[in-house]
């Protein structure tokens, strides 16, 4: 099965990589081959892959008139990893386990942006709900702004089973949530083994996923609408998480 | 000058908020009237404003095909306040200023986050460049969720200005910004009177807005996609700054 990512830097990131096949580099014709896309077309030749002009309208089939940039890449599925393969990851790195876990998330926008951050903050990886979440489509792809094709990214069957093998590997199940009985961020120990899991939007997170935590943090909220957006609240907590990790593995500029 | 809100969220907040004039709602034919609808439509009969049934199709062309939900508000113009109303308002409220600057940000989903995000934390105002920015367009009220409605935004002609008054003001300007010399969020103190700084989608903050700040602060990131959604960011300065502040204003669930 192959899909089409589009967008500069999705498809730009996709080929760095480098962890999926790839059949074919898609450019409209007369878009101007200046900076990035030169870089895009270095990586295609570098991997061999053939480039194409095409009229920008077959561009814009292809992504079902998302915005492309002109730009459009035919890969093959996206690479999943199982939960052990992140379990790894993190011992690899000799750090101690840092995941993102998305109970039944339904916007593309939403999943793509907390992927980027997940990737911003250095997770080990994101485990996805099965068949009635959303999974890595291009659409994700291309709001994740490519970071996904970096990530380890498992999809399981039944989330609340991934969750208990976690337990199993001592890492903290951190539910972001509301109401009584919640945390707030600080004072909840994060600088710990920790899988941060969000809920759907509307709905929060269901009932056996919540209760399969083994905290629920909240996000402080004073302003009138009382409700942040899914994407931006756990953008907030993985933050916290990694802040309370001491910016584990940042080199800061300059250094 | 007229426009149309569109959404139910943003409506229902703009109807709530009441700092406009409010001169028709339209609701498409045919649509489900419970929940949040019927609170729609009796907070249009408190304010007696007209309430018409139209066919979907004319919503659709007033809000440009956005994602309207079937529920369209014709209003006066946004009720901008100027840079004094906003000192006024901390000190109103005793606290010290909290505020956001936003410097020729561009894209107004971002915008919209940006100020939902400001609205949960309770700053005391908002800070526009005119003209060569966003303004509270009717895209930038849905992309808040009709927090915007509620808040307080300046729009001024010269950024570098106001900063200089709000500097008068012992207002700390603490622009987000990459790069070496500049401070995490964890080591700048952040529990001061404070104006959050933010650049524009892509450029960042302009030569002489970074100037006339008094501390740069980043987000450390470590990923292989290395930037973040300037909304993204913007919020997780945001809540590190009223964390700072002990979550002032806050009243915990149940308490």
């Amino acid at each position: 099965m192959t899909e089409y990512l589009y967008g500069r830097w999705p498809v730009l990131e996709s080929l760095r990589a480098g962890r999926r096949t790839f059949e074919q580099l898609l450019l409209a014709e007369g878009l101007d081959e200046k900076g990035i896309l030169d870089t895009i077309q270095d990586a295609a030749r570098q991997r061999e892959i053939k480039i194409r002009r095409v009229p920008r309208r077959v561009i814009d089939d292809l992504s079902k008139n998302a915005n492309n940039q002109g730009v459009a890449l035919r890969v093959g599925v996206y690479p999943y990893v199982d939960l052990d393969a992140i379990v790894k990851a993190a011992a690899d790195r000799g750090e101690s386990p840092f995941l993102l876990v998305l109970d039944l998330l339904k916007d593309p926008q939403n999943v793509g942006a907390l992927l980027r951050t997940a990737d911003s903050v250095g997770v080990h990886g994101v485990l996805l709900q099965e068949r009635r979440g959303v999974d890595v489509t291009a659409a994700v792809v291309s709001a994740s702004s490519g970071a996904v094709e970096h990530l380890n990214v498992a999809i399981v069957t039944n989330l609340v089973t991934a969750m208990r093998r976690l337990k199993e590997e001592n890492v903290w199940l951190a539910g972001l949530d509301i109401g009584p009985d919640t945390m707030t961020l600080d004072q909840a120990d994060l600088n710990r083994p920790l899988a941060l899991v969000l809920g759907s939007e509307g709905e929060g997170l269901r009932r056996l996923v919540r209760e399969t935590c083994d905290l629920r943090i909240t996000l402080p909220m004073r302003g009138h609408v009382s409700s942040l957006n899914v994407a931006t609240a756990g953008s907030v907590a993985l933050y916290a998480a990694w802040q309370a990790r001491g910016w584990q593995g940042w080199t800061p500029p300059g250094a």
